[in-house]
């Protein structure tokens, strides 16, 4: 498993920048001022250069949903009992949640994927992809959430949905994740990856009290100190598969497989930005193939997209995950591309430029 | 005319608060902790009381560009020539601009309208409407802009607009504009209706040189100085007439007639901006009906949000105009009225609630 991981990211490398010029000349000279488009130029330009140059296709979009439970839930971080990342599974099933509402209106694919549901498997379901690596992690804040093998299983399970999109043809990935607890791994993972403190980054998640924050914080410095020898280690994976979880992992291998597959990936909020950061870690020319869709609600945010100098697209107030902000930011993509590809140039609309 | 104006604001009335709670109380119920779509459940209980407490509709859209010209220019305050408002007119019939593009990728109808184009009549197109009011209005560096007469021909104008999209059963209306100079009146209107002051709201527009903004401003000054009589009187349609365009102030009646109608109007950025703020000024009412699309790049948009105490739901760093920004905010309103209509509760569900 380590030799096929390995392989994968001798497959990633930064976007090959040559284009970039001719880029930015197509951008400037279509019929508006130079740049008053903002971000929409940049999210073309990016996605111009991820494909190579080529006027830059947005469609068809995939977004992954990808599930999974924590061992750290019985430590109480969540107001939610553990079967409703299983009920939020059939739900995703059945067409009724947000990000079905959401991938829908944008006009995105949605997979659901059981990466580490606790109980047994799903009834199948075209909508779903049966790949559990184990009924939920272990408890985080007693010692490794996964083994090294799970761990790298679910980034290899990652890899997988990127690969399975990328023979369908998909240009553009979003990430969603669904996971009763799993702010708490993410707030581990933040705090492991960049040295920030919990207290900092520790948040309602779903709704918890204000008053029970500071036990949260608790868990998850207890959760740093026992696994303070992966976090010396300084390897990513370590880390990953000590604090994190299945659909962690598992969407850190989706950023991973996008990089390698020249897809662009539209990264959700709080759980799938430390997914992306653990990508980011293990291999950094990624960050040429993600952006951010949203700034999540949740407080700590702020203090990692600053650490990480990186703005995201939406500021909507969101703090549901599942892939929603992806789905929102995927309309963002697409007006990115159809304003690189279908605006007339000043010449050719026979318009005239400032003096 | 003031009689045929006057009958429209008595027809506008603000919203019934009546349903709010039963709107909120279903967003609540929907499958995903209470508030977590953040502005999204915000949009759609705003759409819901817009539309009387019935399930939000948001299709279909439409989306007015109106153009004009300013006498104004002659000051030097664009570096673009005047004739751009017309070339950039045939653009926007020949579908090559941004928002042709814009519109198209959300799914909005759009309208181009020739309120005050300088020249004559454009041919005749079926996505132009001619409603020229006067080829451009007077500099208002040196006197009123427009009459009071053509101002309200203007807002009556825009009011059309609105009563035609409704005939054609639009729900959601987007405000456009065209109109080389216009963040020279947008600004003027600001200072008139906010007493904000004209030095921190100048900014360089569709991309006037930084050395040149001092004269920007003191132009926007000796139009102030100019027009004291109308900005002293209080009359918020003497202020647009004296200050405003012929674009401005139709843009200005298509927000009250959208309010009349109970159609959502989606605001552009910084002239829109200024247009709606005449329309509050005129009839506070409107506010309900209205939300700001995006918070514009020009540097005084932000003075005018806070003064207003409104926040934009997209910061993409825009500064085109033509209803580019409000086009994309269409997606949110469609995203928001789905998100009401669409999600399962969790009881259908059969989804936990939180402790």
């Amino acid at each position: 498993m380590e030799a096929a991981f390995k392989r994968i990211l001798d497959d990633i490398s930064p976007v090959d920048r040559t284009p970039e010029a001719e880029g930015r000349a197509h951008l400037d000279n279509l019929t508006k001022p130079v740049g008053s488009l903002g971000r929409l130029e940049e999210l073309a330009l990016q996605l111009y250069l991820i494909q190579g140059g080529e006027p830059p296709q947005a469609d068809p979009m995939r977004i992954y949903t990808v599930a999974g439970d924590h061992g750290v839930n019985a430590e109480g971080v969540s107001p939610y009992p553990q079967e409703v990342t299983r009920q939020m599974v059939l739900n995703f099933l059945a067409d009724g949640a947000g990000i079905n509402v959401l991938a829908k209106t944008v006009g995105a694919g949605l997979f659901v994927v059981d990466a580490g549901c606790c109980g047994g498997p799903f009834d199948d379901h075209p909508a779903l992809i049966q790949a559990k690596i184990a009924p939920g992690t272990a408890n985080l804040a007693q010692g490794p959430a996964m083994t090294r093998e799970q761990c790298l299983e679910a980034l290899l399970l990652g890899v997988s949905l990127a690969d399975r999109a990328h023979a369908d043809g998909v240009r553009v990935l979003g990430t969603g994740d669904m996971g009763i607890s799993n702010t708490t791994p993410s707030t581990a993972l933040y705090a492991a990856y960049l040295g920030l403190d919990p207290a900092g980054l520790t948040g309602p998640g779903a709704g918890l009290a204000p008053s029970s924050l500071p036990a949260k914080t608790a868990v998850i410095r207890r959760g740093l100190d026992a696994n303070r020898d992966a976090i010396d280690s300084g390897d990513p994976v370590e880390i990953l598969a000590a604090l994190g979880g299945l659909e962690i992992a598992a969407l850190a291998g989706l950023v991973l497989g996008g990089a390698k597959n020249h897809q662009l990936v539209c990264v959700d909020g709080f759980i799938s930005t430390a997914a992306c950061l653990a990508a980011w870690k293990i291999h950094p020319a990624v960050r040429d193939y993600c952006l951010l869709s949203h700034a999540s609600a949740e407080p700590g945010y702020a203090a990692v997209t600053e650490t990480l100098g990186v703005t995201p697209y939406l500021h909507l107030g969101f703090r549901l995950g599942e892939g929603t902000g992806s789905a929102c930011a995927m309309f963002l993509v697409r007006a990115a591309a159809n304003v690189f590809n279908q605006m007339a140039t000043f010449a050719s609309a026979g318009v005239s430029g400032s003096k």
